[in-house]
């Protein structure tokens, strides 16, 4: 796979800066890049890494130079995924139903599928053309997936559930599983409340590696379209996701809560149940929100507050011991000066 | 599955109001039942959802009063969690073992057992009556599963685990792995602590996706009858959880932690080793607890301590700039007083 | 298997007290220990325990006598490593290829190998003599495997990731999952950025159950080289950990971090993207940090502070409401000496 700059930055949507017929043979990071590569300057503070880099051309924002044949554009990670995607084209699948796999009769197959050794899909699913499903996945009965979506080995779907077009679920990611429902019985033990709903992923969302989204108790769960997920998050029963939203890694969401658009999650945090999370907004990592979230705003800690009052906050926190001798002090003198008020 | 209104109360112990030969198709939430169909009030403020939803009947508290036929009971989720095993029963699992399944040479099958393809089941082990085992399901040497245990798809369970009768284990949870356990050798290096101890799990367990549940390093883990577990849990080696608790969703329970019955640990919180929880404590989501808990506590926050001081305290955390701001303005008052004094 | 204590001194280098012909049969805890078996005392507060072990003799540190036959060693947790490692022998793998697996055509054995039914070897895969590969694991294509290491039921490994010598995965573990990486194309929805980079675990090293380690996006993801990592835990793309550190369950590691030598990171604590974490530095647990970490530091809270600074920092933290009505107090008494003052 080669190109020349003039070839890639057509590509990318970028103007040359050098010679156009330089040939470039892959990307790589600054570090690594070998001559014949190109590689991207992501942050001006990387510039000293560039100057000692073997790359042969380097990838920039608009406003920067450099003294290496480059290609400028207004967003370097857009260009890096176009470029990645460019030299690295994702694997052809082999297609067709490997014999090891097992495919009950009647699921309807829509077109050339890849099924894998020891994959199980379950009686009344139907698979869209171009569906992949590795190793030991199992798809449980009644399950629609929409083309082009691909679930990585040992992913488990419950029955009846809907994931839509070009959705990319990670290993061992769980989808239907029962939400946690329960309701002390008459003698005071856990009773429970049999999770009757489904889950339904739209189309264009990616599932992180052992993910868990539990079915609805009634009704659904839902991730809207192009929302990402990262690794190791729970999604609780009747939760939904709004479109393009970013839940990153261990994030637990409680039953019920309705994120809106745009929304991103950051690391670890946890929302309570029954919450609703306005269209663009933020929660920083490791928050913990137990009120609704206003369309736009910015939260942080737990209990999460708004992050700008967050920060003052966070920086008296450590002065706290200092306050309390402070105020001990402050009472000590103020107790003189009262006594001596009383003599006068 | 159809049943009249009457045949609904006697089913969940309720009293009809209106036509008790009223015909019911099934239950559904409030926004999406249909005529025909009976739904529920789990809370007062929901009653203008219910004045729109087109449901024929409506399961109610027994204070509450609506203006359609209705079932008044004294629990309306576990009124729910009954009418909703009533129309949804659960799917019958195919009899059988699927010859795409090993189970190996002397397996102790004692009744009827549904396995499906892709399941291994290990030398030793011994299945009660009616347990299913999804596809994908690894069952070690020598474990024990009592009747009408289900564990669904890509479940692991280690060697030596036993777990009780009417189970239910998630999708890609794993029993039995070992416990986090090593000790520094001569070199400086960590050296394995055999983890040779076992997993016990009592009747009526629920163990959500993705759980872990290490072994002992000697003698055994133990989840209690009728504890349920929720998604991504870690519990490690040598923890006992009492009858009857609740575990909510990314948990973490360190090694050696005894907890007691009727315990509720919502989501995120995390317990350091060794500790002892009382029965019927409550810790909050997201709370560090690095102490021991009383029974009958209520904790939150990290370091957890009593929810009422929890609250009284977080009312303050946002004032702490003001109150920094107060404190200086405080000193700069009481040396103006102080030095009008000495030169009084 | 039986052993004098004698026979068993020399296997920990330990120093008999009593019998040395006394002839053990097993090793267990004070509590579960039989007549015939050796059992540890771990710290002296457990002294009171000992006294009603039915054990015939104990494990001890060489500063602790006590009243029945004993072995004095300057580490009783490594002794007892030693001891369970003696009494409780790995499991001997069936060697071969069991039929019901599928190994792709030119996969490399380097030697006897155990490969379990429904495991999936991908084309272009090496594995080191004594790999042994459990029920259901997924090894994607151009992965390398080291000898003497083992991956537990339903492991799933990704194309091209190398793993070393004596390594251990448990159950459900996820190696080389895409990176968590988007940008937002012209029409702000996130494109996905592809992640070709690799993932590298080194020798010795130790993965625990539904851990999720991402490769990297361009270059590697690596674990070196001893260090032990607990259940549930996410290493994002391109992050390093150094050799020897330990990584207790539920952590998160973000992007790009670098994380030293001999580090401890705590249960379920959160780290930024980015940072760097210097050798020997201890983070607690359920801490968040946001800015590097130097050398030998202890850090813990979140935001992360210096240990000690956050004990004291935490013991005024319950005061903050009495802080609060105490300012008033004081407020209220400064501004009626001032107004004394104004009179006089």
């Amino acid at each position: 796979m080669k190109a020349t700059l003039a070839q890639l930055a057509a590509l990318i949507g970028g103007t040359v800066q050098g010679n156009p017929d330089l040939e470039i043979s892959g990307v790589a990071a600054l570090e690594d890049a070998q001559a014949g590569q190109i590689t991207f300057l992501a942050r001006r503070k990387y510039l000293s890494l560039l100057a000692r880099s073997k790359a042969s051309a380097v990838v920039v924002g608009s406003d920067v130079t450099v003294d290496r044949p480059s290609l400028r554009v207004s967003n370097p990670y857009l260009a890096l995924s176009k470029l990645l995607a460019y030299f690295h084209p994702p694997a052809v699948p082999r297609v067709g139903v490997d014999p090891r796999a097992f495919v009950e009769e009647g699921v309807v197959l829509e077109g050339d599928v890849s099924i894998a050794p020891f994959v199980w899909v379950g009686k009344g699913s139907r698979l869209g053309a171009g569906v992949t499903l590795h190793a030991g996945v199992s798809v449980g009965e009644g399950v629609t997936i929409g083309r082009d979506t691909i679930l990585h080995s040992n992913v488990s779907i419950y029955p009846g559930v809907t994931i839509g077009q070009r959705v990319i679920v990670h290993s061992g990611a769980v989808l239907g599983s029962d939400g946690f429902g329960f309701v002390r019985d008459e003698g005071g033990r856990h009773r429970k409340i049999p999770q009757v709903g489904r889950v339904v992923i739209e189309d264009d969302v990616e599932i992180g590696a052992n993910v868990c989204i539990d079915r609805a108790t009634l009704g659904i769960t839902v991730i809207e379209r192009g929302t990402k997920i990262d690794n190791l998050v729970q999604i609780a029963h009747n939760v939904k996701i709004g479109e393009d939203s970013i839940i990153v890694a261990q994030v637990g969401i409680s039953g019920s809560v309705t994120i809106g658009k745009r929304v991103t999650i950051a690391g670890q945090a946890g929302l309570a149940d029954h919450l609703t999370v306005g269209d663009g907004s933020t929660i920083g990592g490791g928050s913990g929100v137990a009120k609704d979230v206003n369309p736009g705003e910015v939260l942080m800690g737990a209990p999460a507050i708004p992050h700008t009052l967050w920060r003052r906050v966070q920086a008296c926190v450590p002065q706290l011991p200092e306050m309390v001798r402070k105020l001990q002090n402050i009472e000590k003198r103020l107790r003189q000066l009262e006594q001596q008020k009383e003599k006068d």
